[in-house]
């Protein structure tokens, strides 16, 4: 059955099943599944993503035979329902709805009540008893299908209703008469006409088509597109198309619709969670327009519905084996389902949630790891408001707590001023009633996301969640109106500093400060064991395993990485100790030196200082290799600026201010990365790496003394040549040498390089021969191979992501087939040579699971990356390791 | 007899031939060729450079069998000549030089009258009858043994020569009596003693082997290796060392001694040429101590001898099928032959002798154009004083015309603060009585070398000729006493300005301007269309030959590049058109634009100008393709910095002047060189490429109706993705389509890309999809591999070059192994996915003779220079067709 295209389900029987996602998408997957499970599904059909893709090919027009295939399939749903679609007495309704293989939140649309007409309305009025519910359902329809088949702008509907509201001087829509309703129906129409020059289609098997060309036409539109760019989601076929027969939540008082959780989304733990809204439609809960009420109050209200909700939800999370997020409604008095999935979750929940399975024996620890994201991760080290402040600060008012973390920034009322304001450098805190998709780029330029309206499952907190960007929904205490926040008295403008605590609800009309977590939670701490267990197994040229370094320059980072489970340090910038002011004035005072002679007297004063910083560090790491890189950045990145710095230091040198000018101006460079940095430093002035090499030697001396168990690695920075090491290499051996020779100790080390220069990767088979590892310099070897200077590629770089040139920011993810390719061909050709060579990455790239990824597939060693990401990064690592393992 | 290590000649028969040069080192060789030619060459044997490698191999120590060898052609040399090596009677005197494969003037030692010592010296006195000179021989020997063997500070012996002469009241050495120089001796050996603590040798075999050990040392002596890096001499077992019997052009007054040439070294007239110093040493004429005679004028004082050297020289000329430069000596008149070589020749006498030893018939096309360097070609088109200013001016004394071309700058008085000067930014002139090995970095830093003494063969004019530097030498009227510089009654001091023409012998006391020439010779010309012949029979890809291109931006500069015979335009630079301060204003207030309405009216304004420039082109290339590159650069490198220029763009805009400084700050870059530059332009602002375009589109259809044949090729600059041409290739093709539409015609263009950012090269089997050719950007390719902005590197290169981390300027000359590696793999993934991919050079390198080679190996179409450089390139690219030809 190749050339299948539509899917039936009904009755406990369905023609697809839950593997089949792909052509399915994950709804109608879902919808197929459940009906063999015999679940209450609402019959219906599935029109395959296949079709989606065909669709485009065939420049947006359908086959004959997949026509004639959704005919067949919508008779024999008529057949099944016993009811006809238009039918004037009692008419078929159906849903259209779309579903890819992958959950696109909010980003693909949906018609409801189609089948309705000015005939059919009558019929189910009649049929139901419920005109006011008839008139409401057809005018629902009219403006949904207006506005997404049509393209009529939803203002228009709006102003409608408004106008009507205002004339009767209601507030709420629920206030609407049945003939109302129908006043509005004949607006609605009349607005169409006017903007559209063509008549609502009163055909519903025209509907139909329309609805199921506007699921199609929306996986092409640019929010669609959008989102699988931001979210890297390619390789799709398209969207599936869901028809549906309709029921309905808001039929009457004994009917509702809810959204339900099998386990709590936001904590983890094993209880039933859920929102619904009595007599309402699915877009009602989802919308955040009225606040809905907790799952189990239900069971009070419709205690047999509650059981049968309940015993389903248990059924689906032991059968899918992952906890659900479930759509249900009732209509009058029945339970339908309308879809079930594998729930997001916030990241606590998701560490929780696999350890809870592996315990009750539902999943192995290998599945457990696959399934926490590394954004999970990410969200338990989000920050959080520090003790003091938050114990006296008040906040100003509650919401719910949508998505954890805390977050601070300066407010702003809509995403495009969020955006500006941020692209100007600002911390923003977005601040709306509720979020619509058209919000997204807002919502990732902001700390955070503040609603007034809108339950856990508004479009704000699933978005949200899903970023990992703290957010607080249905404050409803608050009001917005246009560009104010009002709570209680307290009116904010844009540009007031607001703090909000996406872990608590909490929101504070102030500037708090923030800390990151150092410390993980014994959960977290369990679950990265089990990841270490897996890197563990895995072999890596001479080293077992897959190891996660830390990047750290001061002792007090080196502790934090040991506490975030580093296996060592990966890159000691040395240049970043003299960031401290009380040490750069004296780093100041070597590099405006005229003589060698004057630089040694100033590298003097300086050795003492770095061999206590390198001694903590060893100290930290007992037993952990420590990577440290000699001086790389230019010079010029040092020197002081101001007024007030450049006579602090003629001062301290005891010459005139305006002697330091010419020298200052002298060292500025067109192009600094490309200018005199790195080992350059040591061709032009050896006498500086000399004195680091000293300070290393004597400080791991000295810690061996102590019985410390210290391992130097020293890394030569921003190499292009193996002339260089074989100039420098020497150097460094005979330093250290004197040093071992004069405090009696016996130290191996070992020398390395960084390859972070083009030429450095292509030249790699000569310089193998004088390094003992390499470690990928990547954001370096990413500006060059690219051209792209990160301090300026802002201004480019957007409307590369925009227009698709880009897949990805290069500096974020590394990219494979450039930058990728050359480190990929500096490892073969490195261990053509020495077959043993240890090759590890460096820099920001160290941190980003799909690098890791890419880096455990090109046979390296170890990631390096900062002491913060160390946690994402052993996830990442096992999950690169289960992946690739090839089982 | 794989195991020689000596190689003995004299008596007319030799062991070795001219073709050993690997082993006997040219000097060695050719003194065996002549000596089996029947030419006057005093006998001797000559020690193999094997023996300087396993020397250096064995920790600089001999093997017993080379000992024991030599020690046979020592007794053989003995028997031949009747006398014996320390005979105090009639001793047997030789001289000891060094002699490597390839020449290399000035940089290995040279001992003279070995076999002196305290008894031999009354000997050679009573046989010679000339007690001054055996005592004059004597103290040579000494003084040269001290220096070169012992190691004295050569300051020592001439304080003692100075002392004695001052005590005298004597000025020349000439006046010294037989008594002075045996007091002279005694002072002599008192020196060796005290500096030393060891007695000067007086065992003649002790002295022979220590200078044969001074011989090889000397290969590996600073300036030696320094002389081989700048020359990129390579792969040489080490020198030779020949050991021969001593004759003496300062005997007497019937003795002399001369350095000729077979033809005039700086025309290349077939005339004999050469100079001669009666009664002296070789190196009395080398040195340029004294000012030595014409050759010409020996035939009235020696007639016989003279026509024996002319039949001497056109012999050897006849036999080595080349320019011989000779060097004789007479000894109580009898003609000696103690070198020939081929003769170092200045540009135009290199291009005259390969083409009239064409047409005599002595060598064929292929021989001739191999044996002119480019450095003769650069020569010809060496800078000249412009003729008015010529006019007026008067030389204010003349020299030889040592090395062609006119140079102008500050004068400085030593090699040190030539290069100081220069690394400062200024143009210098280095000004000496003479110049010694030791000056070789001064004389490359300086613009022309000006010497008071010395001829023709005297160092600096030999080196200065080598570099391609002006020189005039031997200026006698000029005296220069410390850091002054006298001429009649003008002094000049450091930093006056001098000009020279080297051409003339003439000197200027003042700055004049100079031009570059712009027509060539016609021999020139002839010459070069015989490379042009060479180069059309070579084929790659899908054009014939390997064409030279030129980088033009105006139309003056195309209708240069074609009398210099471009074949074509390979690069221009559509932003070079801006420079002109006329247009600029149109393009600054483009740049500033604030909307897309706004560039695109300033973008109209700057049309027809690009539009007239391209027409231009197109006309002076009529026929022949002409590459336009889109623009490039950041565009802040088109921004106004003063104050007045800011005043006149605001004026312009009809804006106020401050208004602008926000901008213009807004556009700075921290790296420009990696930033918002090239096509990426044209992701952000596809208007400017559009315009561009249009401006190209119509220039070609006005020229199409003039009947001017146009080949238009665009070029798309700084590509880092096939993705970025998959979106600029269809706006260019539609802009040119349009206009071709409008204007009915129908011109072929060719869309092509830079290869110049690493990814480029490495994702080229994507790239080549959308690109009809290549053009190497190897500027832009040298900065990104390598990491080495060219504005900065100036800071560390040197430095590198000097400890020999690189081995060449990759600026200058291509860098094989890195950059080229990159090209390499580009053509190939390119080639392979569009197997016609044309592919070329653009940018500096494409001018250079090496990187030419390398360019037509990696299998390029063209190479792209200079308009001045387009005749080196095309000698260049016919010597790279024939050494490659693999016949």
């Amino acid at each position: 059955m190749d050339s299948k295209k539509v899917y039936f389900f009904g009755e406990g029987q369905a023609e697809g099943n839950a593997k089949m996602k792909d052509i399915l998408g994950g709804k109608g997957a879902n919808l197929a599944e459940m009906t063999n499970l015999g679940v209450p599904v609402p019959p219906g059909f599935t029109i395959s993503t296949e079709v989606c893709s065909e669709y485009y090919a065939n420049g947006e027009k359908y086959t004959k035979d997949f026509k004639d295939e959704a005919a067949v399939n919508l008779s024999r749903l008529e057949k099944l329902t016993g009811k006809r679609l238009g039918d004037p007495s009692d008419p078929l309704l159906v849903s259209v709805r779309s579903g890819a293989a992958v959950s696109m939140p909010g980003m693909m649309d949906t018609i409801l009540n189609l089948g309705l007409n000015d005939k059919s309305v009558e019929g189910l009025a009649a049929k139901t008893g419920n005109t006011r519910f008839a008139w409401d359902s057809y005018r629902r329809l009219i403006q949904m299908y207006g506005e997404v088949v049509m393209g009529v702008a939803a203002g228009e509907f709006e102003n409608a209703i408004k106008l009507l509201k205002t004339g009767k001087k209601i507030e709420l829509d629920t206030e609407l008469t049945s003939n109302d309703l129908q006043t509005l129906v004949n607006e609605y129409k009349k607005i169409i006409k006017k903007a559209k020059k063509i008549e609502f289609p009163q055909n519903p098997i025209d509907q139909m088509w329309g609805a199921i060309t506007a699921v199609f036409g929306s996986w092409g539109n640019e929010r669609a597109v959008r989102y699988r760019e931001l979210n890297s989601i390619t390789g799709l076929k398209g969207t599936a198309v869901n028809v549906q027969s309709m029921v309905f939540g808001n039929w009457g008082e004994d009917s509702g619709t809810g959204v339900c959780f099998s386990r709590d989304p936001s904590t983890g733990e094993k209880k039933f969670y859920g929102e619904y809204l009595m007599n309402a439609q699915g877009e009602d809960v989802v919308a955040g327009i009225r606040t809905p009420q907790k799952i189990t109050t239900l069971e009070k209200k419709l205690p047999l519905i509650y059981k049968e909700l309940v015993s389903i939800k248990d059924m689906l999370e032991n059968h899918f084996k992952d906890m659900q997020d479930i759509e249900f409604t009732i209509q009058q008095g029945k339970l339908y389902i309308l879809q079930t999935r594998n729930g997001k979750r916030a990241g606590e929940a998701a560490v929780k949630i696999a350890l809870d399975m592996v315990k009750e024996g539902v999943i192995d620890k290998n599945t457990a790891v696959l399934r926490v994201e590394s954004s999970h991760i990410d969200q338990l080290l989000h920050p959080r408001i520090e003790l003091a402040a938050r114990k006296k600060a008040r906040p100003i008012t509650r919401g719910l707590n949508a998505s954890p973390g805390a977050a601070c920034g300066k407010i702003v009322f809509n995403a495009k001023d969020a955006e500006e304001l941020r692209k100007a450098g600002e911390k923003v805190l977005l601040v709306r009633q509720e979020t619509s998709p058209e919000d997204i780029n807002g919502m990732a330029a902001s700390q955070g996301v503040l609603t007034s309206t809108g339950g856990m499952t508004s479009h704000a907190a699933v978005v949200a969640r899903g970023m990992g960007t703290p957010c607080v929904a249905g404050a409803s205490e608050a009001v917005v109106q246009g560009k104010k926040l009002i709570i209680g008295k307290k009116v904010f403008k844009e540009g007031d500093f607001l703090t909000i605590d996406g872990s608590t609800g909490e929101v504070y009309g102030e500037q708090l400060p923030l800390f990151s977590p150092t410390k993980i939670s014994p959960e977290l701490k369990t679950f990265l064991l089990w990841c270490d267990e897996i890197r563990a197994k895995t072999k890596r040229g001479d080293v077992e395993g897959f190891k996660i370094r830390a990047n750290a320059e001061r002792p007090e980072d080196a502790k934090r990485a040991i506490e975030f489970g580093a296996d060592g340090v990966g890159l000691c910038r040395t240049e970043h100790m003299f960031f401290d002011k009380e040490k750069l004035i004296f780093f100041r005072a070597m590099i405006l030196s005229d003589t060698t002679e004057e630089r040694k007297a100033a590298l003097k004063k300086i050795l003492p200082l770095q061999k206590k910083d390198f001694a903590g560090i060893f100290k930290a790491m007992n037993g952990k290799p420590v990577t440290i890189r000699l001086l790389d950045p230019p010079l010029h990145e040092f020197l002081p600026h101001t007024k007030e710095e450049i006579e602090e230091l003629a001062e301290y040198l005891g010459v005139p201010p305006k002697s330091l000018s010419p020298k200052i101006e002298k060292l500025r460079e067109a192009n600094p990365m490309l200018g005199h940095r790195g080992c350059r430093l040591a061709i032009t002035y050896p006498e500086i790496y000399e004195t680091q090499v000293e300070a290393i030697a004597l400080a791991a001396a000295e810690c061996v003394k102590k019985k410390i168990d210290v391992h130097p690695e020293i890394m030569i920075p921003i190499v292009i040549s193996s002339r260089e090491l074989k100039f420098i290499r020497p150097l460094v051996e005979s330093v250290f040498k004197r040093v071992m020779e004069k405090t009696l100790c016996k130290i191996p080390i070992r020398i390395g390089t960084m390859i972070e220069a083009p030429r450095a990767a292509v030249t790699s088979a000569r310089i193998a021969q004088y390094a003992d590892f390499y470690s990928f310099g990547t954001n370096d070897l990413t500006q060059m191979t690219f051209a792209f200077s990160r301090d300026d590629a802002e201004s480019f770089v957007p409307a590369y992501l925009e227009k698709n040139v880009l897949e990805a920011d290069p500096f974020k993810t590394i990219d494979e087939n450039g930058v990728g390719a050359l480190m990929r061909y500096a490892i073969k050709e490195g261990r053509a040579v020495k077959p043993l060579l240890k090759a590890g990455v460096c820099g920001e790239h160290g941190g980003d699971p799909k690098t890791i990824d890419f880096c455990y597939r090109a046979g390296l060693n170890y990631v390096s990356c900062s002491p913060f990401r160390i946690p994402i990064a052993r996830l990442a690592g096992a999950q690169a390791a289960l992946r690739n393992s090839g089982a």
